[in-house]
């Protein structure tokens, strides 16, 4: 069921709460692939509703990124979180959920200067607005995120200590084509060569991995193992490979503690992420 | 009753709601007076249950301002509570609202950036983060504030809106002493001639509401009015006299729709406010 209006969501939840339901909430920006379908899977075994939100929500992409070309398909998406277990998706238009004098900004401060919050200036602070007002709109019991967007997870679980929001993140791992690389809704832009190349990603952190089961604990040791592997790739260009602690993203010298490895690299013009956390 | 706790007071909350009962919420910073009285009053009639909390929230005060000092009574407040018509008064302390490596803020812009606003540089921030805190520990349906605080009221609202916080907000009038000073943990600071000299307030906002009565449309001949009348305190000193639009606060010079008049005054060294919605 498509809802567009957020007065309609609403009732909707009201009335799912007044019968006592627990509510799982998978918020999205559409062009719904397996990674997604697996965390409303996960979702619907969790929880007696499910809620997928399906919004390009337009203060989260910078003024050259690809706000206009990201894939939209809102009849397969429904199709999707249907055959994957929610019944209803929530598809509000930017006017629904943004007024034009909007003056509110909710941020978070230390995890979003660096990795992609570096690259992408304001970001995190469209994340976070969106995800703030969703939560208020929903008010689900659990929300599920990709580890895929590693840094969004660290910088949403921050958001939600800070502010009490009464939501549990669930956090899934990252579903992978068999070739290894990692579902993404941009992984559309790629040719078929840039398709090829787009598996050194995965293959480099495949190497980090095996480097730290042998016992190898120097980040800058590590770091240097997949920036090695991407530089082989004539259509890779590196945008960030670090080594950080998992829950505060600080850097990382000596592997101690829960860390993660994010790595950003433009594959010809298409920017794709992909982590390790280990 | 008294709860510390945040965990305590969302289990309390949670049977409320699933026995059906509405929740109303009146925020304070304690050293409960009328003021806060008539607003407990007001959501214990038109709710089913009453929570006040009483936070000296250090976010919302400058450097060089009064945290420290601040009237602090939680007994007495208990008991003007329950008086009142709330049995639940949370009172946490700092270090159960603020993690020592918090991340977060929530700031309404524009609204912010005149008034208290700008002579309390990061004050209306805090307020804003300790109230989205609060709103999303407490979960109400209806939270009660008084109009003295007029420029608080204008943000908060922007800022529920933005956010689609489910919360509607109460605005309750001033409440004044029989002479006419209006009400304000603060007025304790006040000596016996500061507290003579402190009328001046309401007396010049007085002025001014003759003058729009008697028609006058011009917000500069309205601005003289109060302030020739403040001049002529010697213990008064003018910290600021606007028009604005009630509800966008933008600068008004043709008195048309609805407008707030607000002061602030340092009385000696205690900086007082009133105002005007006309």
């Amino acid at each position: 069921m498509l809802v567009k209006e957020i007065k309609e969501l609403r009732n909707i939840i009201k009335e799912y709460k007044r019968q006592g339901f627990t509510i799982g909430f998978v918020p999205t920006m559409g062009a719904l692939h397996e990674g997604h379908q697996s965390l409303i899977k996960r979702a619907a075994k969790e929880n007696d509703k499910v809620i997928v939100s399906v919004f390009v929500n337009p203060t989260q992409f910078g003024p050259t990124e690809d706000y206009d070309a990201y894939p939209r398909n809102i009849e397969k998406d429904l199709e999707t979180a249907k055959e994957a277990g929610s019944y209803i998706v929530f598809n509000p238009e930017p006017s629904e959920m943004y007024f034009e004098n909007k003056s509110t900004s909710v941020s978070v401060l230390n995890l979003t200067d660096k990795l992609c919050g570096a690259k992408r200036p304001g970001h995190f602070d469209g994340v976070c607005l969106v995800v703030s007002k969703l939560f208020n709109i929903v008010t689900p019991d659990k929300a599920y995120f990709g580890q895929k967007d590693a840094q969004q997870v660290a910088v949403l679980k921050r958001m939600i200590r800070d502010l009490n929001f009464d939501v549990e993140i669930v956090e899934c791992p990252i579903i992978r084509e068999e070739d290894g690389l990692a579902k993404s809704s941009r992984n559309t832009y790629l040719s078929i060569d840039e398709r090829k190349s787009a598996l050194v990603l995965s293959r480099s952190l495949k190497l980090a991995k095996e480097a730290l089961m042998s016992g190898e604990r120097d980040a800058q040791k590590i770091k240097e193992i997949i920036r090695n592997e991407l530089n082989l790739d004539p259509l890779a260009r590196i945008d960030y490979v670090e080594v950080v602690d998992a829950e505060s993203l600080e850097d990382v010298n000596t592997i101690e503690n829960k860390i993660l490895i994010p790595i950003a690299v433009y594959i010809g013009k298409t920017r794709l992420i992909d982590n390790l956390i280990f």
